[in-house]
Formats: structure tokens, C-alpha cells, sequence
């Protein structure tokens, strides 16, 4: 085995994409700060008990556990940033009781790939506003993702909307049980029509036919739809306009459309769900959602709103930039030379110091700095090929 | 316990401070591709051989292990980014003959601190030049190392300059074995010099004395009272010369002291080694060496020379940067003014949308934007105390 080898799913971030990934993630950043957010960076490593909602046996699976040698408990590496910011809202900001913006950029780890394409080291980046119900909050959160792909070049993008109210009404409406209703939610998440229909045999109608019913309620007229298929209970008219003010408000920024039988990455979402798609791509780009309660198990229950993405994923799809050409500077001229340097580096400009003789191409240089007749000079270098 | 505890030496970094982070890393990377510096971010694990230089117990010890769960091998959690840059250099990038410079960010994880005030989970930055053996890129590395830190503002630094390549030559000459080579590696390290007395009481002269003198050489003029106390071996002479080419290279910009006796960090260093110091603060601000042959374990064997620094230590030294106030923006007053909002976020201010009717403090505004007969107008927020 060549000790170069990297273990699969894993990945370095060479030169041409690191740059970019690098000023993608600036670039977001400096976007959340204009709106409020303010930047968290938690550690990569807690106590396991800490990265782990209770509800996530899949983020448990996901979690790579360490020992801990100085205290001899159990240590996760973390699978998800989300949780910790939570911990972060509910506990080290808990003086503040009104809105907090909170963004964090980051990597996390996974022990398995959650897709065939996918990283197990993604490069989280997200953004989370805690302490406001209202559906304003989401949409503020929703335009900070939309407007976090435009500021990377990609505007062309499906918005994809959800609700988990409407399972949720129709679960307590329907007095389902514990362990019936977690077989069911599996069984809808997959669009599973011929289980959710066994598992449906007993249940009362309308609740048998609304359970139906939702593992084919999507695409573009999926609320319309589900305005006469599922009861008209109070919850579910309501989660059925927010969908419709949602897609309203965006409906200028992208194509909008709904799946509201996808229950998935729902372990601590309660309510709005939403996600965006670029033509070609099978996972999405980003997404997010309502997860009120979720600082719960650190003390402090409150509603919360975020999205996050992953820039190791989403870097694939944008063009590959073309770093600008450099100045070469032959290493004899440096002393004569430093000063011109420094000015032209502090301008941008890079300048590359040529120890070895090296080709333009090599040095990737277009330009020399050179002395002549004691005056600092800009020559072209011409390329060799 | 609570849920809410960080295991000890881990932190989160929090609002106050992670702005100025990210702001000094990406002064610091936008530097280094002003000096031709390519950016490469390597994984966070990897097989734990490839992370592992053969030499070096003692990364090893630091670095934690984890099970693959796809191929049942040993993982490691990277405890230092050099030795991955390395790899890159000799393995992806080994179509390459010239000088190839490489710089990188990103955090590393040990399982115990290496001092009490160190971060389990520091920041590793770093530039490594990899492809030339002469002094001259020595230099380039110390004025990277030395821009660096003026760069955050920290201009006030010692420079302190070592060289393996008086103890290497020592050994040589006076031909010791493996085993007492590394016991009198770690005394003369700690500077013990009545183990080192002890230890060489068989080693011929002049090597007997050359290595108790060792314990002594540090201070402004080390490498003067080296002239004398150390045998006139060629290797010494060059090491001693190289020494005071670089004092000479840097008295405008740093205090320059020696420390001849500084084995430190070395497992993989073998001649000129550099560290910076501030006032007051006992740990380095950034270190470096000349680490030549570092990549043979990935099939080649190239000089390099580098620096690295830990911003999350770093930062501690640097003066708190309070933000500057946003605007605040009524909810209400939203669908109107979102234009207007959009622009001056896009100036860069922080425009931040009020739902909860919250205090200027809370919102941490100082202007409001408004309608007022129906125009878009910014007015100052009064202080509420």
C-alpha cells in the first residue's frame, strides 16, 4: 500500500480549486456579515453526548468517536455544525434574548459517504437565526441562501419547498404511536407507496387517505393539490400558505417547486423545509429549514431557522478560474530589487522569485522585474511554447 | 455533566474573536500569493502511516486514531499539515522539477496540549518552499514568516535562529551510535547539562567539550563564542556563516538572538531553524526550519524550507477589534426598502432586519433605515443608556 494513497471519499484541495474554494467561502462570509450574522467557529471535537441530538441515530452512525486520554470519555469528531451552534446560541449567548445571527464555515467528518458523490470530509458552511417564529425569519434565511450561490455564479437554481407541519398535524391528529409513526415516516421519506399503504390499512380515514396521499404530493402544484387531498385541519391550511407565501417571495429568484413527502435530514427540523437544486446535479446545493426547540437538550429552548451547504460539493459545479500570471524576479536582483517588489506585492501583483533559472511557464509568469539602467522595470516575458 | 461543557483545552471560537481569524487568515493566504504561494488543503484524516513521519513518537502519540469503517484500516486525525504537504509535493505535484511553493490553513487536532496554554485544536498556518537547497530561500521563508506577523501588527518580535546542523556534524564527527546519540539528543534539548556532562564522559575531545558547550550557546553572540568553543569542522563553519548571513539579513526588522542548543520540533528539520517571539509571551508566534528530504517516505526526496504559526494562539496577542454598528431595519418596512437594503449591504454595511422591536445595543446598530415621505433615509439610532 503507497503511503500517498488518501482513503476513499477522502480528498485534498489542490491549488486550482483551493483558491477558490477559499474566496467562495470569504465571499459568503462577508455576505452574512452584511446581513447580522455574526461568525462561531466551534472545535472539531466534543464530548460525543454534545454533537448528538437524541432523536439522530444517523448522525450517531455518522460520528467518528475518539478517546478522550485526559479524561478517559468518549469523544466525537463532528459529523454536523448545526448542533453546536445550537449549543452556542442556548448557552454561551444565553444573556441575549432576542434575534442572534450566527454563521459558521467548516469541516466536518463522516465514517460513511452519504452519497455516491459525496466527500465524507464536506466543507460546511451555514448560516442560523435563532429567537423569531415568524415566517419573515425563514424568508430572510431563504435569501441568504439563494443570495450565497448568487454570489458564487450560480443564480439558475430550483428552490425546493417542504413543510414537515403537515406530516406532523396529520401524526397527532391521527394518534399514531411511537414506534407505528417511525415506521411510517421511513416508509413516506422513501416514497414507498405500496408500505405506507399497508402500514395505512388501520388507520381512520381521512388520515389513511391523507398519508397516501403525501408520498405524491410534489412538483410545481403540489400545494394546490394538497389543498383538497389532505384534511382541512387548522395546522395544515396553515403550513400550506406559508408554502404558497414562500414560493411567492421567490418566485422571481428561482424555479419553485415542492416535495411535500420529503421528510428528509428532518432529525431536528419541525417545520419549513426548503433546498436548491442546479439543473444536472441529483444532490442539492444547499439546504435548510425551521428546527424550533432544538437548543432544548443545552437548556434553552428557542425557535431557529438556518440553511447550510457544502463548498467542497458545490465548487464542482462552478467554472474552474484561471489564477492571473506573475512577475519573475531572478533571485541575483533581489537586493536591488526588494523594495519595487514589496510596492508591486501590496498592489496584488504576484511576484515570484526565480531561484533555479526556470521557465515562464514553469514559474507561471508572464512579466519580468528587471533593473535597467538602474530603473526598476516591467518586461514581458515571453512564453517558451 | 453538562451537556453544554467542552472537553479541557478545547474552545469554540466565539463572535468577538472569529471575525478576527478569518480576517487575519485571509491577509496572511493573500499574502503568501503575492510571494507565488499556491494554496492546498489537505484532509483532516488520513491513513495514519501517511500522516506519520517514521521518526517522530511523538506525533504519533499526539495523533488520535480512528477505525475505517469502509476499509477496517487505521485513520489518523492530522496533528500537523506539514508532512501532508509534503506528500502533495512529492506525489501530486511531482510532474514538477523547480521550485514549488505551497501554503495552507487549517486546523489539527492532539490528543494532549503540547503547553498549558495551547488549544488542543490549534489553527495550523503555514508556507513551505519546496525544490532549493540554497539560503537564499531560507530567507524568503523568514521574510514570509516576519510579513506575516506585521500583518496583524505584529511588528515587535525576536528572531531566534538555530542550526541542527552543528549537533548533526558533532555526531558525525565523533561517530556515535543510534541509541546514546538520542539520549544526548533529548539532555542537550533540555538544556541538561549535567546529563550531558554525565553522557560524554567517553567521548574523545575536542567532541567531549564541543557538546557541553552546546548546552551554553545561546544568546545575541552564540555564534561568536561558537567560533571558539566549537571544533573548526567545515560543516560548523558553513552552519555558523549561514547563521550570521541571516542575523545580518534581519537586525532592521527583529531583535536577533541564537539559540544553539534548540533541538526543538526537529524530527523532520535537519539545518537552519527559526522561531519568532513577543514580548511577554513565552511560547513562539510562528517557527520554521529547513526540513529537507521530508518527502522521501512518499518516493522523493526534495529540499524544503517552511515556516508555520498557530492563529488561534496568535490572535490571543493581538488587540480585540470591536465591529462597526449595522442599520437597522424595521420588518415592516422591508418589502419597500429591500432595494435599498440590498445596496448598502453591498457597500459593505450591516444592514439587520428588526423583527422583535429590539434596542439599538441589542441589534448593535447606531442608524436606522427609513421611509420618510416615502424616501429611503438613513438616521442615527440614539443610544438607549
Amino acid at each position: 500500500m503507497h503511503t500517498w494513497l488518501l482513503p476513499e471519499y477522502i480528498a485534498d484541495i489542490l491549488p486550482a480549486t483551493a483558491r477558490q474554494v477559499e474566496s467562495a467561502k470569504a465571499r459568503m462570509l462577508e455576505l452574512y456579515r452584511t446581513y447580522g450574522y455574526e461568525l462561531v467557529s466551534p472545535p472539531l471535537i466534543e464530548y460525543t453526548e454534545a454533537l448528538l441530538t437524541h432523536a439522530d441515530p444517523a448522525l450517531d452512525m455518522r460520528t467518528f468517536k475518539l478517546d478522550d486520554q485526559l479524561t478517559g470519555r468518549q469523544l466525537g469528531l463532528r459529523a454536523d455544525i448545526t448542533p453546536q451552534v445550537a449549543r452556542i446560541d442556548a448557552h454561551l449567548l444565553a444573556h441575549r434574548d432576542g434575534a442572534t445571527r450566527l454563521c459558521y464555515a467548516g469541516s466536518i467528518v463522516h465514517t460513511r459517504p452519504t452519497g455516491l458523490t459525496r466527500s465524507r470530509e464536506p466543507l460546511q458552511l451555514g448560516a442560523e437565526l435563532y429567537g423569531c417564529y415568524g415566517l419573515a425569519a425563514d424568508l430572510e434565511v431563504i435569501d441568504l441562501m439563494l443570495s450565497s450561490l448568487a454570489q458564487v455564479g450560480v443564480n439558475d437554481v430550483t428552490l425546493d419547498l417542504g413543510h414537515l407541519g403537515l406530516y406532523r398535524a396529520l401524526v397527532r391528529e391521527a394518534q399514531l404511536d411511537g414506534d407505528f409513526e417511525h415506521e411510517l415516516f421511513s416508509a413516506i421519506q422513501s416514497k414507498d407507496t405500496s408500505t405506507v399503504a399497508a402500514l395505512t390499512v388501520d388507520v381512520h380515514e381521512p388520515f389513511r387517505s391523507a398519508f397516501r396521499h403525501l408520498t405524491e404530493l410534489y412538483g410545481p402544484d403540489a400545494v394546490r393539490r394538497a389543498r383538497t387531498s389532505l384534511p382541512g385541519l387548522p395546522a395544515i391550511r396553515a403550513a400550506l400558505d406559508d408554502l404558497e407565501r414562500v414560493a411567492a417571495a421567490f418566485a422571481g429568484r428561482a424555479r419553485v417547486t415542492f416535495d411535500l413527502t420529503e421528510l428528509r435530514g428532518t432529525h431536528y427540523h419541525t417545520g419549513l423545509m426548503f433546498a436548491a437544486y442546479a439543473e444536472g446535479w441529483a444532490e442539492e446545493l444547499a439546504r435548510g429549514g425551521r428546527y424550533d426547540n432544538v437548543g432544548r437538550r443545552f437548556g434553552r429552548a428557542r425557535p431557529a431557522t438556518g440553511f447550510s451547504l457544502d463548498l467542497r460539493d458545490l465548487i464542482r459545479i462552478l467554472p474552474q478560474q484561471n489564477p492571473s500570471k506573475g512577475i519573475r524576479l531572478a533571485a541575483d536582483d533581489l537586493p536591488q530589487l526588494a523594495e519595487e517588489a514589496a510596492r508591486l506585492r501590496k498592489a496584488g501583483e504576484v511576484v515570484v522569485i526565480d531561484y533555479l533559472h526556470e521557465s515562464a511557464e514553469a514559474l507561471h509568469c508572464d512579466r519580468a522585474l528587471t533593473l535597467i539602467d538602474g530603473v526598476a522595470q516591467l518586461v514581458p516575458l515571453p512564453s517558451t511554447h
